[in-house]
């Protein structure tokens, strides 16, 4: 016996421990908290997680993760569908929401090219993009990808497919993303200074 | 719009918020990676709180959380029932568990007295104990509680309650215990030091 009783409450604590960011201490901690005060702490947390899991949608548009599909923003007449930012992951898409830099659409890539793991082009979320490219229905692509070796593999290999589209700016997030670092852990002002002093690729 | 859409996932991101350690930050994070992969990563979360929420007792005997009543220590006829090791928290005796260190029983007050929070001798789950010293079933009363002001309040309180009963040893976890320091952050060689070189209160 190891947490002090019942398979139920080992369960609870084993799922919480693969978390991101939780350790067996941190898994324990939360389960102690839920389950001090199951009604008013764990019931609603079980309630909202089914809720969430039952509502959540990928867009098949932009890739983003909400409960419509189209996404709130890819349906919203007041964005400038025109202009696509491209991220790696869903959490940089929601960083720059926070931050309200950002007046168009995205598309999510969810990775980035990695010989090393594996990821291909054909593991990108890619295909929404170039055929909103041949429709001639884009004007600009923001390439907002990380400061990483994969970040940069990624952006190289995605300005050598779009330079067919001769009309359509292309341009990078430069100035403010520190080497090594993931966009999602900016704070809002690094983010719109990154956004406002991209320069073409 | 903060996190990028629907009223479910801001109220998974609003209670994971809540819950302690957590930050907006690590909340939306949490949200992120059970949302990726709803099937394999929300679902079971959400199975595992609801299951542990319906088993959960508060075992009447000694104040711990586990899915019998009495708890599978008090009803385990190998510990030792006439020592009592006495904590502050559920927490505290899990660490005890886990470090495997005490072979008795254990009374969790849920809480220390202290004036300024307002939490008086009622507010301690103590009956159960008295009783059990009333019933000249217990020989030893170990007080292993925390080493802060409010650790060292409680711990006199009950001293000078216990010394009525005169049969009965009442010692204290003394080294290892650091100053301003909890029990359940201490490692297992700690706190078997603690407890092993425990003194007469
Ligand atoms: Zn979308
Ligand atoms: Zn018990």
């Amino acid at each position: 016996m190891d947490a002090g009783g019942g398979q139920e409450i080992e369960q609870l604590i084993r799922l919480l421990g693969r978390l991101p960011g939780f350790g067996p201490r941190s898994a324990r901690r939360v389960a102690l908290y839920l389950l001090k005060e199951p009604q008013t702490r764990l019931v609603p947390l079980a309630r909202a997680l089914e809720k969430a899991g039952d509502a959540i949608r990928t867009c098949s548009s932009c890739g983003n993760l909400d409960t419509l599909d189209p996404c709130h923003i890819c349906r919203d007449p007041l964005r400038e569908h025109a202009v696509v930012c491209v991220v790696e992951t869903v959490g940089d898409l929601w960083a720059l929401e926070r931050a309200g830099v950002h007046r168009g659409v995205y598309q999510v890539l969810g990775g980035t090219l990695s010989p090393l793991s594996g990821t291909g082009p054909e593991d990108l979320n890619v295909a929404p993009l170039f055929a909103r490219l041949e429709a001639g229905q884009v004007r600009e692509v923001i390439l907002a990808l990380g400061a990483t070796v994969e970040g940069a593999t990624t952006m190289h290999w995605l300005m050598d497919r779009l330079v067919a589209y001769g009309g359509v700016t292309v341009s990078r997030v430069a100035q403010g993303v520190p080497m090594g670092g993931a966009l999602d852990v900016l704070d809002d002002g690094t983010l719109a200074a990154a956004l406002g002093a991209r320069r073409p690729a």
